[in-house]
């Protein structure tokens, strides 16, 4: 179950303290040049230490790729890749070997497995994630080829909320910003909110908003597999997530059908709609429109404050971890949103090609 | 793609107007022995025709089942099932042959497939949720030997919300009355907000929320299978669905995360946790505690009113269904949500036992 | 474990005298103008009461499509279908009811399953193999306009061996006679054979090969879904299936490499080999040879003889059986592994489209 | 494609002269105490180098463990893996980078993927194997567990078979001799033969038959994935392989029923079989026997002799290809023949959990 996808699967491995994070992409189409210094580029927007709201932890983050490429391009072969871990520090966590931090999955690993990697969080840990930002950002360069462009950004920090629609901002301002939103008033405000959050050692959760253009009519694939049933499935994967919608999302439930339908009108590109609540997919397909979701991400768990738990023989004790954290995972989580939204889109890309003969 | 499901694998087939809509589900255990009055059931509260706010289609909606159950009780080997469509009426949908009705998937259909069934959605059509409930009822039947129990209620109707979280509420009380919501008071409103949208030829939407109970801790499959995930995807592939969260949800992005952390405490009956901003759910895996969830559906796109659209030769025409419709899925989508929540949850009651040996 | 194909896919339900037997095709291309008659005619081929040396139970095997076709072209929606059994006479089996049959599925599946459908063997029964002869005729029309064509035939009956290659042999006079052997000096010594073995009350074994031409170069997916390991898989899979070779197969064993390689020429239809002991795959990927490949078929375990063996109860008893039975299957298995075939080759097929973007 | 396995999955990745060979394995069940000199063991039974009748490629072949295993056990996380490559001479392979050699991969890569890496054979050379001998191995010592233990030899060298079966052999004595064949007879003979191909520059092929004891009835899952389906399979995907047969395989073909069925008796171990031309498996399904089948392995490709071919832009040209080689494999694929089976077997094993609640 550390597979995702049907045609372009990536297999992730590795764990936060253990040799390295990465993965093995297989049915990767052969002869894609990669851009490695793109791929790099992701890697260091979700890098922890990239600035002063997010975790000093030190990472390199260099990608390497063991095998599946040569000179230069995608063989058709799968891909495997490794970012090696560096700072380990692994002591650090001897404390909370036998303890069950709150709201984190020590308590779950331990009762499904049996036993647990402590340290730092082991499987559990979103520096996981980085084998999935490595996979995306080679599912972007193929979506690229195809006329499609990921971008997300941060809308909601706390009780601050962007209230601007992506249509009325200039989304290529979003990394103009530590926090990445592309609202630099905005911005602003969620930058000091984090501040405080960091100071107080406490944490604060949000949204992220995901947009892809350039999608055509066309991709997804009823029933189950609808276009946005994968966008979502891809996106409370990632951590902390605790919520998905798209178009109109909850706020539509409460129009009436008569305000909700997007009308077909005839333009000079085709068939477009006249407002786009569908989000770009009806019935589980693209429609041509532009796609757009919200991910809403709890405040992530790990504090440094005092805490009462258990430990695992269900010993009352508290804990008060000490060192970093991240006071708010939005900003690095901004790529990763952009790579399982790439790596949903590139699988429909392909399984598009096997509708008709 | 039209296959739920990894070990517990429901197949379905069929098309709104065609011979009928039915399945096949691989994986099912052997030896159990199906109440098929509890599968009916469950396909009388889907039903077409229930009440007097539902659409006036008249189907039996009863199941036949070809294969893999004998004497009785499951073999091991697939079962497979059917509901006959009676009421096809197909002609009724003839005038809509070549037209793209606004937010369905006529456009997208035909533009990814080339071709379309036109009567009453074809494959599109929420009728095919049939097989799920018919699925759903066995897994059911299952997770109920296992201790788990899944009910599920409309919690909003429009812009009438329901404001007691569910542990405030009886339960048991939602099929007291033909909205499925357990407070008589809200539905009553509910109601009303149906019929006045049925007058106007009009619909409104709303959202269903869950509960599971029962859940050990241990079901889940990280690091892409999450039990969340899972779930929020097989929401999301029910016809009209917008969003989906869990737990705190998008709530739960405002709070910080000393507020939002469930502590973890000794009780009688083990570990349990304080609070449940968790949703039952931690990295993924089950805590033991009850998992609840939101769905959000939008107003469904089928209107009794005239609407401006385009044709398959992109030529504007005004449309004015005639007919019958549905100017709220919501109760009758009660059993649906709480189908593919115990699809979900079978499945992974299936792949815990693989988790040691 | 009933889903054969990756994109595809065919899952079959049904038992030999339950309702009937069928499938669901799911990854068929839309757009497909089916052609039921050559459907039907492969039914024909594989019915049992065809000829004097197959076995008398009377089915019409008539295919009745459920969903997924729709004014005779497929509509890339799965394709559900079903073969309504009719000469049902499952009386005739209660006596084998505890019995464990030699070399029959009875005892295995009864150890797997805690349960077993007795009447004609149940699910384990050939009858089954109409499912796969219904998609496989669908996969032949697919495969057809790709300029593919499969040919099976009689090629061992017991230790009477057609000794020609397929090249020596005119193919298409294969359904010139009941055994479906080319040659037709053999043919009817394999029919005497049978008919021997069918006075006796005993069956024969055989082999069946099959022949695929038009294959272009480059179908097959390295390394495990190697175009013969799927082939072989497929046929493996066909009840009675003992053994399968491709190309030089087992003989080519005993030759050294630089009699077994085949050397590339040019011709005027480009790259081809001087020999084919690579069978038309090397490295497990078409290389535009013909593919050609051979089955082993036990004799099949039903014998109208007297018969020592245990019941359930592990108690000894003899069984001697009464009634219609198969001397030998392999004439009407012929059909089965052409449809096995082209399911593997349709898959290829389609797969092949997503090496490069 | 590149992934092997239902519940256990291997997903291998690596080029014959790139970093390196390796994996991930998915679905192994946590708490797994892993011998590592056991997985090594295997690895050197598979190394080049081994004795005088293999080639003399020098590889240490030394597998590190990437993640998945902590404080040695198995985590039930992704388990990767990697074997770095050393010897990697990649020059050498320049001569031949334009070049179709024949019956090698070559060609039909380039085809494909419109690409290939050409050194050494890139992904199609089977060093790939390693990657499978590593996961085989932990599955083997699962499987002990259960009491389940394989065992293969080399049966037939060219045209040198052993004629007794595995029934009437010592098999433990299979590793006392280079060319791994029980019999040290017919085991000097085969070294010869080997020896003889080596001095002429050529190679030869062979028969490898393997043995499965312990396995208890039950194992498979009909119809498609019946166990000697899944075999097979397996076989065919292993490099030069051209062949499968289980049980009485091909020979079996000339027998009658009567004389081929399996006669059950009662004995003090319970219910079994007076014969085994089942060869342990029937329906699909495990019944407790012995598990015995044989893969037939082609003479490989590469020779150190002078061949015509065609090179990439199809233009006739003379390969003299200097160095080492392989003269005949066989020996070194009995534990990737073992390897395979234990995948299968582990498989299985889990799969089987799933049978009933």
């Amino acid at each position: 179950m550390n597979t995702f996808g049907k045609i372009f699967r990536l297999t992730s491995f590795g764990e936060s303290h253990g040799r390295g994070i990465g993965g093995i992409i297989d049915g990767c189409p052969a002869g894609v040049e990669l851009d490695i210094d793109l791929i790099q580029k992701d890697l260091a927007r979700r890098k922890p230490g990239q600035s002063k709201i997010t975790t000093q932890r030190k990472e390199p983050d260099q990608v390497e790729f063991l095998s599946g490429v040569f000179e230069g391009k995608t063989q058709g072969t799968p891909i495997a890749f490794a970012i090696w871990n560096k700072d380990q520090h692994s002591n650090d966590y001897n404390d909370l070997k036998d303890v069950f931090r709150p709201s984190h999955a020590d308590f779950t690993y331990t009762k499904k497995y049996g036993t647990r990697d402590h340290r730092g969080g082991g499987r559990s840990s979103a520096r996981e994630t980085i084998a999935r930002v490595v996979a995306g950002a080679i599912a972007k360069q193929i979506l690229a080829k195809a006329g499609v462009s990921i971008q997300a950004y941060v809308s909601q920090v706390g009780e601050i909320k962007l209230q601007k629609s992506y249509k009325e901002l200039d989304l290529s301002a979003t990394e103009n910003n530590i926090v990445r939103c592309p609202d630099q008033e905005v911005a602003d405000q969620m930058i000091a909110r984090i501040e405080k959050a960091g100071h107080e050692h406490d944490t604060v959760g949000g949204v992220i908003t995901g947009v892809a253009t350039g999608v055509p009519a066309g991709w997804g694939e009823p029933v189950f597999n609808k276009l946005h049933a994968d966008m979502g499935f891809a996106m409370l994967g990632i951590n902390a997530v605790k919520g998905f919608e798209y178009g109109s999302g909850f706020e539509g439930t409460r129009l009436s059908g008569s305000e909700h339908n997007d009308i077909f009108i005839k333009t000079d590109e085709g068939v477009r709609t006249k407002t786009n609540n569908s989000g770009g997919i009806q019935g589980g397909i693209s429609n041509g429109e532009d796609i757009y979701f919200n991910v809403a991400f709890k405040p992530i768990a790990t504090l440094l404050k005092e805490q009462q738990t258990l430990d695992k023989d269900e010993k009352s004790i508290k804990i008060n971890p000490k060192g970093r954290h991240d006071p708010c995972v939005l900003p690095r989580a901004v790529p990763i949103v952009e790579a399982m939204a790439a790596l949903v889109l590139v699988d429909h890309f392909l399984l598009n090609k096997l509708n008709t003969i």
